[in-house]
């Protein structure tokens, strides 16, 4: 077994393997110059990062995009599908089902569930809202691992809890709150006002200049 | 002048600030193991990232909560109000619209622009959605500092390029793109699919408990 690949070195490749798809329609190879620049980070953490996966480019040509690309999707576990659920069928919920691209990473949006009764049973983008009832059932039923969820911040720890006892095992959380979970779950949170909080620091402190 | 903090450091900032709301509920001070536990960090980090506020708490009580976090929030420049446009009056731009949370910050949107004249003059929260055509007078009449960008990938940037020319020197891109800006443009990204993927590898490597 391969010593696990640092977080801070993970959470860049997913942002590699989307420069990657795009320089892959100029050429076959590439330099780390090409994918820092696209990544917005400099061309020695991208060696560094892609050394965590045996990745060390050939002096002169550069790295094989399709090979890295084959590369960064298997570390990251995108070679099969991942399903997904959205509980939230408010604003958030329905941009993320309607958010396109998700799809060529391997993730397909399986259901979207609510408490809503006005809004269970009606249509975003080619799927219906169901209940968040029958959360158990879907989830064992679809084979759902990964879900998002975009309810209000109230809700949120009670549906993290559901989730959780309904066995999934990954949650992206886009509340603006702290979820207590049981170890072996993993929690990625969005907070939209950290982001604005950082940008904001760069307001006050221009001469500093944060990658994109 | 004060050396500038380093940039991850600066990131972890506003999630502090966010638990250190929470923890004034409770105590008057607190301790580095408090803020770690609602950050999903180390307490050592969060004695380091501290140390470069000038923060280093006492000897068995801790930190004093209100000053460590005025303290935040002026380093992040929150201690006055910034506005904010939302570009984009589709699910994700009503849905960031609506996101209740930002003004305890000082962040206050001021302006929700479309290209579409459907959503045109239509109300999001307390506001009617204009005319993207109208940009550059609305942010400087508006005195708007920072952009959230949330249209179709296709336009965004395009999009950058008119918050640029329109004055704007911080935009925060939840399309999922790479965006060209020019020097002094701050910008972060906010892409779900690098989240999601995130997510996919700790499944692959179920031992890894990433940060939540």
């Amino acid at each position: 077994m391969k010593a696990p690949i640092p977080s801070a070195t993970v959470a860049r490749l997913p942002r590699y393997l989307r420069c990657l798809a795009d320089l892959s329609n100029v050429a076959p190879q590439c330099s780390s110059d090409h994918i820092a620049e696209g990544a917005g980070v400099t061309a020695s953490q991208v060696r560094k990062d892609l050394s965590f996966l045996g990745s060390h480019g050939t002096r002169g040509v550069g790295y094989d995009i399709d090979e890295l690309m084959n590369q960064i999707r298997t570390v990251l576990g995108m070679t099969r599908t991942h399903r997904v659920v959205i509980v939230g069928a408010g604003n958030l919920g329905s941009a993320i089902t309607n958010y396109k691209g998700f799809e060529i990473w391997g993730f397909e949006i399986v259901a979207v569930l609510d408490v809503d009764d006005d809004k269970i049973g009606s249509p975003i983008d080619g799927l219906i809202v169901e209940s968040f009832g029958s959360l158990t059932s879907i989830v064992s039923e679809r084979d759902i691992e990964i879900a998002v969820i975009a309810t209000p911040p109230a809700a949120a720890q009670s549906v993290a809890d559901k989730l959780t006892s309904a066995g999934v095992r990954s949650i992206l959380n886009l509340a603006p709150v702290v979820l207590k979970t049981s170890e072996g779950v993993s929690v990625r949170r969005v907070d939209l006002s950290t982001e604005l909080g950082i940008l904001a620091y760069h307001l006050s402190s221009a001469s500093v200049a944060p990658g994109g």
